[in-house]
């Protein structure tokens, strides 16, 4: 049998170039480390990019939408119409993702993986939907073999249609999807899911309560069945989170690094990473969200984000903020002088 | 008598378009609150500013440095020309902070208050030594009374020949001023010395010990001598620190947004929030650096940073990378879309 294409392993970091680049960032004017996490990310997307002088300049954003079963216990302060309604303010240029990939004049898509409405035809929106939404896994794997299968499908074309980029921004879009983040973190981290459930858009103490029982149920009929990462996405995934989980994986491959969003996106990284874990090397982490559970699941991937507002927006509005970041790391690895070129004295 | 410039109150914030400015961010298709920190930034620059949409379009750099008697004290990992020798890296374009200025295309200029070694004629950089480095405070007042109006005088007309701007970044280069921030973080703190010490460019175990030393002897000479800011200005201030301070003032004064850098930054602005209260909602932050006692001073100040990096390295390098997200929280504020606009239905 034909491996599946997502168990393909991504290339692996150059460990002489890392090596080069820790010893070019020790010879630029400043002391030591100066530049903190800066240095780390420059060091890494050297590696990655088996080059001394690694660069970002070509970012795509593609947001994904669907809509989730689960939504139908109530774990969320909006109706689910409101999933296509944002596809539409995506398109219209009034969300804030869309804001921001202007402001920075990043390429911009919305693939629209299954709303529960069907929408007329939008400009930049490109219609993948699987089915109306999913199934609600409090009682039924959130959607069938063949299903999952179209979401990978499309995670992956997203990538390969992006054209010519050295960045994929991942977002999402989805009514009841941070009840399906805090159960995919609880599954991966088995930590209890009163720390992994938040506020998402904004539910009262009662919704949290009855949000946090809703994951311990769903995943107490789901764990016993899931053996491997591919069962993790089709149980208790969402077609938005799979697909990006599946646009990860092939950016990876395609030697693309990958700037993960907040909590929803995290939670698609590590089943990304439980699919094929050859691939988090590709992994940046954009910020640490509001949502309580974010920053264990971050842990959990070893991941330290570069940003820390206090956002809990989604749609991939951390990583674009944090892309002036990533881009300015690797522009004073390449621009800075050395202490040799500048003249300028070392440390006693 | 006249009353001195830098006494004169900046203008305060608009209360009302505080007001209309919190309700629009609710407004807008998101969840309340759901931007963080951004919104809180939208807001104050709304107020400070007086308009719904604020904007932050015309930045400036100007890096201030000077040397410290105080470096007679071993308190640094590298000599004192190397204050001058930076003075030539930035000139020549190779130092961290003119690859970010130039990156983000931010007009760059340098004051040099008082290197030790004279220099050259040298591009974007204006000969404004006040002297060749200043007093050992563990010795000596910093400077006396007509240098220190010389370093104010440079920190007010650094803004006014700045041209049309509406964000003041400054940045300081200075060996040993990192003992000097301590000292004024401890000043206004009364924290112990200890707390407020940190590596610097990058000594050893001992020097640390030595530097906190070294604070703890200055202060007990002038503490009993500071009766208000101006005393701790020129007691236990650096020429370049000091023409922050003033710098900051007069931006402020003028209705223009300050984005403040790192430590030695930070207590720059302490000190000249001590001079003159009203400057406080003009002062934004921009990052909490590795320096240990920075948290502390920003505590102080009730100030909350925008980035976390572990950077150490000043220049005003912590201040640009802050620059895009300040202008993302204006760029938000103005366009995204509001629920009735966009057709997205509120939460239940």
């Amino acid at each position: 049998m034909e491996e599946a294409w997502y168990l393909e392993e991504a290339p692996a970091p150059d460990e002489e170039i890392l090596a080069q680049a820790r010893a070019r960032q020790d010879n630029l004017t400043k002391p030591k480390g100066a530049l903190g996490r800066l240095e780390e990310v420059a060091i890494q997307l050297a590696g990655n990019q088996a080059t001394l002088t690694p660069s970002i300049s070509k970012p795509a954003i593609v947001v994904f939408a669907g809509d989730h079963g689960v939504a139908a216990e109530g774990v969320s302060a909006y109706p689910q119409s409101v999933t296509g309604e944002m596809v539409r303010n995506f398109s219209a240029g009034g969300a804030a993702i869309t804001v921001l990939a202007r402001n920075f004049d990043i390429p911009f898509r919305v693939f629209n993986m299954g709303t529960v409405d069907s929408l007329e035809e939008l400009p930049n929106v490109e219609d993948r939907r699987v089915a109306p939404g999913t199934q609600n896994i409090c009682n039924a794997p959130a959607m069938d073999a063949r299903q999952l299968e179209d979401c990978m499908t499309a995670g992956k074309e997203a990538v390969e249609s992006a054209g010519d980029i050295d960045l994929f921004i991942g977002g999402e879009m989805g009514i009841g999807n941070s009840t399906i983040a805090a159960a995919i973190a609880v599954a991966h981290t088995k930590l209890a899911a009163q720390a992994m459930v938040g506020r998402g858009t904004g539910i009262t103490d009662q919704g949290l309560a009855k949000k946090s029982a809703v994951v311990t149920r769903a995943l107490s009929k789901h764990l016993p069945h899931m053996r491997n990462g591919i069962d993790y996405l089709q149980r208790i995934g969402g077609f938005e989170v799979n697909a990006l989980a599946a646009a990860y994986i092939r950016a990876a491959q395609k030697g693309i690094a990958v700037l993960v969003d907040g909590y929803i996106c995290t939670a698609a990284a590590m089943a990304a990473v439980k699919v094929n874990p050859s691939i988090r090397p590709w992994l940046f982490f954009s910020h640490c969200s509001a949502e309580p559970g974010h920053e264990k699941l971050l842990n959990k991937l070893d991941a330290k984000p570069l940003l820390s507002l206090e956002m809990r927006l989604g749609e991939g509005s951390g990583a674009a903020l944090a892309l002036p970041i990533l881009q300015s790391a690797c522009v004073l690895h390449r621009d800075m002088a050395s202490f040799d070129e500048a003249g300028v004295s070392r440390s006693d």
